[in-house]
């Protein structure tokens, strides 16, 4: 799960390094402060009116939870504690599971069994952990074309801040020495544009896009156990339905382990 | 829902500003003649080539509507209500509703109360309501289109406008001391073309999108609502059925604040 | 409907006005004969390459008709029309009719009414009206993405036009003094590549997909119609129906009115 | 259907009679040994990378076969004869078809008949034939890609020739005559990798897209067509079923043809 | 199933090949460390991000399978022996098929066969190898994306290496002979950029995609037969099932030896 830090890191130090050998000072490009503004701050706008305010909050919060993952339940950990408490619940009542829920790190799995524990009505459960998934379903997705969003006008942008340093310099050409530098500084518009989309926005959107799939798989083969237990179903059909829930390798190692 | 204009001028003074340290004042990009004829009318033309003449005026109003949005009925709010008007018409009938009607701000909601306290066959209203939200996304759909267009249209534009600026700088080299000032002319048609686009017309094309699927649901369920409550259905039921169409979050904080 | 023409019109005005006051003379444009033999010629020899002989003849009468539209029958008249018929139909028979039908200008539903009044089979009716629908619809598609094509092939031969120039003017590099005019004359290739692009085929690949739809409904419901004339429907039920032909803001009008 | 050949033919007379008035022997195109290598040779290797070696092998017969097409049977032709053997079978039985099934030129409609006349099975006639078709498809969508991917390969080639003869002309700058030449000559790549895709490449992609659906059909009708024969289907029946696989035009001119 | 292999070194060669004839020594782009930290490991970077950790270690192992290819099962053998073991298992029981599973080469259909041997039941025969198909054809689908991600990053540090190399060379013009030589190494970026794209990258990510579906396809032959074959299916009727599996021509081809 710390694959999208590394990767980021990855792409900013050969990025940094290689420029660095290259001969340009990072402090360099930080420092450009037309840049900045035309590129981060321009593109960051045009995102931004893509979308309604709390769309941006929350991609704030979405890239964090991409970058600093909080380490997701594993789903084939999540199948067994769910076939031990349909075996628990099946021979001493569902009210038994209370304890252990009580320390259960899950939340999601937590709510889900606490709710069913609670005596509610089986649809009443299911429509608040329905409503829980599509939540953070909704959430992700936002989060996805938000970065994606920024992830295409930054280097657009980029454009837009070349162009201009490129009208600043060529208009004032009495003094040919000042030619290099002044397109030298109008290129680094353009990497900022680029940077920004291809070293940071469109990974994130990327990497949003495959955990969303992959944490919605999660909650699904818990709400799923959850029902199955309330009902009373039998733990070995409960475990062959949530088999189909884990990623197909995961499943594949569990059903040979049983068929042996 | 203010986001789309303050992202719009964040956008606009992140370029404005930083090309004006660069040394580009902002006057010679809006006095380029040349540029904004080639530009955003030649653009403005492609556009309105490719739709028929209303569209051209629809999509100046649905711009209007995005960058200047009325406030929309909270999705929330209007559950309540009719929740509320449901319980009362089921007790006192639909007619004791008239009073709270007339006083009502949301005037979708208000017009299909009317039609159902004036008796009228509830096929009949369904129809109205149906065909009110049929005008409202085609209309949308066609303002995001058009945005889009013209969007794509503007760099095209941009490029043909530096084109022409290069051809006539490059075959005039006899004082080579214009050079510079011709090319730098040149490249404000590639400024206006993607600044145009990018910082104005996709972030709308993108905020039409969003927000339609926002206000559709919000009509959807005030529909579905005042039909329910002129077939007189159950308050209880009515109540489960709309939360479906509500942001999963809303939904979800209300079904927690229900369940407690 | 006009607004293709005039669109187009603006485009070219902006672009050649604009062009102008920068002082380029657009006779030399349109005597770049090397530019407009690979980019118009060659980049419509790659458009028909890509479809058979038919569909370029096609595509030429589909431009003639998008820019010069023959007015389309107002869809609100034409159901007003029909349900005066239904009623007449209805009572003096439908033979009554014919008179009226020999002076409809509307020829697609004089065809059909007289294909019903001369008592043909209600199926052989539909079949004829339907194949005439589906003719009209394959030849829109086809103009459409036959302007598509030729919008995407000629800025690819622009920039094959611009390469040549370029390689032609480079590798003669012994008189300097003709370097600034070779490559302003590359550039002619450019503009034309992206001008026949950008300010004709794509605006009218695009009005011609939006005009299609409108037409193929408006037959739609003409048909519908004349259909449910012939099967001697209620003129009250025939309307309903139409109605839901209609573009949604001139059926929310229709059915207001109606309403009062 | 030989629109294909005159429209390559029209894009390369285009290119080369416009190159040559602008002073580029295509001579110098052709003897370009580093830009062939790099675009027609490196996107060739990429292009089979893509595939397995058949794919390759298929597409040069896929391209022999839409720039030299054998005639389709025409399709109103063809109906006209199935038809007409339905009638024949129908009062001499199916045997005595023999004879003119031997005379038939659509090598399909041949196999197809004998099929039948020789007493096989329906379902395995039809299982015969829809593989045979089902093969012709897969045929021609692999051919299809195959060119899309060349003609998207060619030109990034393209870039990959001009940016290595950039590398070699500007880290040789001793001898600045050379400059222009060098530069003249790496654009031959770019100017190579456009035309492959623009003029070539592309063109037969969509060729043989269109192409496809117009064959599929044809064998389509003959194949439902002669299985109607054999099961003794009404003969007006099979032409009604039949019209409706026409393209709409011929379907319509028949329809009203046999209305009169 | 070598044209990977085959078509990535004809690429490699004409690129290589090209450049040398051109001045460019193919050690010269090797050695350029700031390109190749930019392009490559900044890229590289770029695509981690996108993915959790086990996608990249997978897609090194699919890039692998790729160029090196075990040999496919053949479908055509496959079916054949499928129907061998049929008719042996129908006479002599399905235990009499122990010695030849113990000697076959495909391991799929081993394991497959195997199971079937054992005496388990059909139900979870068939849910292992359904898991086991589903586990490869998520492998390739995360292959080829990874692929595809690298594919598409590395141009654009193609762009960002090239940039910075401008930035560098221009902002020191006070020795203008190093200009050439540092435009000249900033375009050793874009070089790597676009051929571990187009050379590489992209083709193997094409190749997965393809290969993916025909090998998919032959396990499923193959699940579909032996599950036939466990449940006492007449071998004939197993036959003209799994033809429906084959490569149409090869399904073709059987058929129609069939039918003689």
């Amino acid at each position: 799960m710390k694959g999208t830090l590394i990767g980021l890191i990855i792409a900013a130090v050969g990025t940094v390094v290689g420029g660095f050998i290259k001969g340009v000072n990072p402090v360099v490009l930080i420092t450009n402060v037309p840049a900045i503004l035309i590129v981060i701050v321009g593109g960051l706008g045009a995102t931004m009116a893509s979308f309604d305010m709390k769309a941006t909050t929350n991609a704030v919060k979405s890239i964090m939870r991409v970058v600093f993952p909080k380490p997701l339940p594993d789903p084939a950990e999540s199948l067994e504690k769910i076939v031990d408490y349909a075996n628990r619940a099946r021979h001493e009542g569902i009210l038994s599971l209370e304890s252990d829920v009580a320390e259960l790190e899950d939340p999601f799995m937590k709510k889900a069994l606490q709710l069913a524990i609670d005596g509610n009505d089986p649809d009443a459960v299911a429509d608040v952990m329905r409503t829980d998934i599509r939540t953070m379903k909704a959430r992700h997705k936002v989060g996805a074309e938000w970065c994606t969003s920024y992830g295409i006008f930054a280097p657009t942008f980029g454009i837009i801040g070349a162009v201009i340093g490129l009208i600043a310099t060529l208009s004032h050409l009495d003094d040919p020495s000042k030619l290099g530098t002044g397109i030298s500084a109008a290129f680094v518009a353009t990497f900022w544009g680029v940077f920004i989309a291809n070293g940071i926005m469109l990974p994130l959107a990327n990497r949003m896009k495959n955990m969303s799939a992959e944490e919605v798989a999660g909650r699904e083969m818990v709400m799923e156990g959850v029902l199955a237990i309330q009902s009373g179903q039998n733990p070995r059909v409960i475990e062959e339905t949530l088999l189909t829930y884990l990623p197909p390798h995961e499943a594949l190692a569990l059903r040979e382990a049983r068929a042996e």
